[in-house]
């Protein structure tokens, strides 16, 4: 398995072209090692959701310290005939030496702040974009797509069941590191299993019970050799006429006699709300009470939140291509955007300036802000401000909206309190960022979550959470915007 | 690079968990050799469209070949403390012994018709499941989904730029790869572009244009260093007041001097057809009319054919997130079901039931034809019989629905003419199938494609291609579903 990166997976070719074909100009220009500014950041929540979950950080940390041109790399980007020798040599001896701060992973974040920052040389700031915007992309978006399903199973586990469906091998194993962040309960693939050490769970399929000359040999076969945990699939052939009564057949004269229960019945077919109230009686009425009901059929957040309504009787989820896809919103749209270009020591704000007027960005070195309310202890909002900055509880804090400077509000002085979002990860090419684990990782999420009004996390018309600018920064963005206009 | 999994990678573990308590239990059982054939098939074409594009299969031949437990992956299952160290010794010299049969890759496919089939002992047939899936439904839809936007383009070359928003690097590279399958012009990830040996482009980014004091010498920069494929992006501040005027102004004062002709101008945001008309003739009247305009902006098959109908100018197309992800239908719901055990060197046809209709399996060990009309060379049917069956084009050839047998359609001898739609591609756990290039892979798709009517690749309401079964075969499976019913 070399899905570890650390140890023998290099990913630094996952990298656009175009990539490429500016560092080399950089390079022939001589202005290369110009230090510049980026952010990475998104416009909109998918699923017209209120809030992401981000993560990925721990991959954009290995795949950086890996980034190296290998020899077959570099030989195959000369057979392109579009660089020279010297800049062959600049790659051979490629390496990040930049600065990166980034939200760390299971924080909720929001449209428009900078999820990460990178300052560097013009030349590696570029180079690292396109695996940069992959990994964080990817598992912000899944681990999104599962807080959402998690959050209408109601306390219920949920778990990752969504390999077969996933879009390539790293989508299913990566995929399930970022649904475990997004509070599933494991995973059925290995492979995330092992790296990742989220739990892994599995029983069994239908070609098991088919490949028995009746359901109940497969059932017997089955609870002799997992009698601790047996956990049969009961709608092969008629979930309440077959399933079902062999099932309880089993539990009475195989595990029984061991001294065993029944630890579970799955369903993966068929009407859920209907088929899981009539096994539960049936189960009831044969002092099953113990045996738990598990339902994997395309189930998303709304068909979970249905069925529960419903009164299904439902113990746990099994969850497979629309949370390792996130199929209703399968793209999150980070993008990577120049905020800033060192000259002469002085820090100069870009802008990019769209017609679309959501496409603007905001200038400048940034950081960005979390403010509580100190009386709730609830966030009000997240306030972006340039990076020298300094915050003052003592004094009010007037915060405006991203274009509208008409639009802003007034915290009172001694009300409010604050936190930075970003960690600083890469330090001058070394990483400073301590590697959390999984379970670490969903702590901390917690803890942010509970920071945050419920109405944030709302699946339809969830409550708008401001994400504001300072003073200064709304001031120097509306006077680059008239500038370039003008 | 370590994505060529036939050098480098094992994907073993991308593998359900399911596969490996099923697999013990058969290994506890002592069933583990018994031969059993799995059929992996679909049940409906993304995007409701015609036609599905086979792809992944050299993926599925180096995963099996690659395929292994290392010492890792055993610690690590022992840690599960669910299996025994007679099972890991089997694991442990785990190699794959069945027969594979595949559709080519590039071959157009339809629903319920086995695209793989496997023959093997069960457990090494349950084994390969998992990863089975994950690259042929991984690469089938998106070169699906790149052939219904290629399509839209009507001849013009489009190229896959979509890394970024893919789900993970595999889905970046391989994503790519079954995008050219499908028939992307080439890719922009360069992963791809070397392993696959798939032709690479890029230019610049925003970044690029804002990192410069101004438009003009970025576009001069980038002429000096790309003198002979000058595409220039001109959108960054306003595409029709600065963009293409400082692009046709360095065309005349930077290109023009050194005897060469900007190659392209390439546009990102706004209004398409306005822009791409106006910028057309803006081009033309500098004498420009051997400039490309390029367009890349969340593009897809609908946005395509509309703005061309529109008389957008274009040229060429770049087109992300909704090719890499097939945003639109992100999932390719391939399944890999049970069809027959062997028992005393006898076949036994299995089926699955389902409250489903649609679910219900087709049993049995089977092959699949297509049926070509002689007078128009085109595709009628395709044809599922069991797999000793023999087709006589000298006889009359009755086929029937999936379930409906009254829904039928007599060929009349002699006018039709029959081909075997799988290829050999294990035998006795050897590969006997060549790889071929990707080239050879498009050329067999266009050849393939001209087999079947126009009609079947419409977006909207496309034909309905039919795939039946033979008479023994529908026979056999109407008895099987009135003995599990009755």
């Amino acid at each position: 398995m070399n899905f570890n990166v650390n140890s023998a997976r290099n990913i630094t070719l996952v990298m656009d072209f175009y990539e490429l074909t500016m560092s080399y100009n950089y390079f022939k220009q001589g202005k290369k090692d110009e230090i510049v500014y980026f952010d990475m950041f998104y416009r909109k929540n998918p699923d017209d959701g209120g809030v992401v979950i981000a993560a990925g950080v721990q991959q954009l940390i290995e795949a950086i310290q890996n980034m190296h041109f290998s020899d077959g790399d570099i030989d195959y980007l000369r057979g392109l005939g579009v660089f020279d020798e010297a800049f062959f040599d600049y790659l051979r001896n490629f390496k990040f030496t930049g600065s990166i701060w980034a939200v760390p992973e299971g924080t909720p974040v929001f449209p428009y702040e900078p999820l990460v920052t990178v300052k560097a040389p013009i030349i590696e700031a570029q180079m690292i974009e396109t695996f940069l915007l992959v990994t964080i992309n990817h598992q912000s978006l899944i681990a999104t797509k599962t807080r959402r399903i998690v959050q209408e199973a109601k306390g219920r586990p949920v778990m990752e069941f969504g390999a077969r469906r996933a879009q390539g091998y790293d989508a299913a194993t990566y995929g399930a590191r970022a649904a475990y962040i997004g509070g599933a309960a494991g995973t059925a693939t290995v492979s995330a299993g092992k790296i990742f050490n989220i739990p892994v769970l599995g029983t069994m399929a239908h070609s098991f019970v088919q490949s028995f000359d009746n359901e109940y040999d497969a059932f017997k076969a089955y609870a002799e050799i997992y009698p601790d945990n047996c956990i049969l699939l009961v709608d092969t052939y008629d979930t309440l006429k077959s399933g079902v009564p062999n099932a309880i057949e089993v539990a009475e004269q195989v595990l029984e006699p061991m001294g065993k229960r029944l630890a579970g019945i799955r369903i993966d077919s068929g009407d859920i709300a209907y088929l899981t109230k009539k096994a539960r009686a049936m189960l009831d009425v044969a002092g099953l009470t113990d045996c738990k009901i598990s339902i994997s059929n395309s189930l998303d957040e709304y068909l979970i939140r249905s069925v529960l309504e419903q009164g299904a009787q439902i113990d746990s989820f099994g969850v497979g291509e629309n949370m390792i896809t996130s199929k209703s919103a399968p793209v999150f749209g980070g993008v990577y955007k120049m905020a800033a270009v060192e000259r002469d020591g002085k820090i100069i704000p870009k802008i990019k300036i769209s017609e679309n007027t959501e496409k603007i960005t905001n200038p400048g070195y940034k950081k960005v802000y979390r403010l509580i309310e100190k009386e709730t202890n609830k966030a009000i909002a997240d306030l972006i401000t340039f990076a020298d900055e300094i915050i003052d509880p003592d004094d009010d804090l007037t915060i405006y909206s991203q274009l509208d400077k008409w639009l802003n509000k007034t915290l009172p002085a001694g009300e409010f309190k604050f936190y930075e979002l970003q960690k600083e990860v890469f330090k001058d090419g070394k990483c400073v960022y301590p590697e959390f684990t999984l379970d670490e990782i969903r702590e901390y999420k917690k803890k942010q979550e509970e920071l945050l009004w419920d109405e944030v996390f709302r699946l339809e018309y969830p409550h708008k959470y401001y994400v504001d600018l300072s003073r200064k920064l709304i001031d120097y963005k509306l006077k680059m915007l008239e500038e370039k206009r003008g």
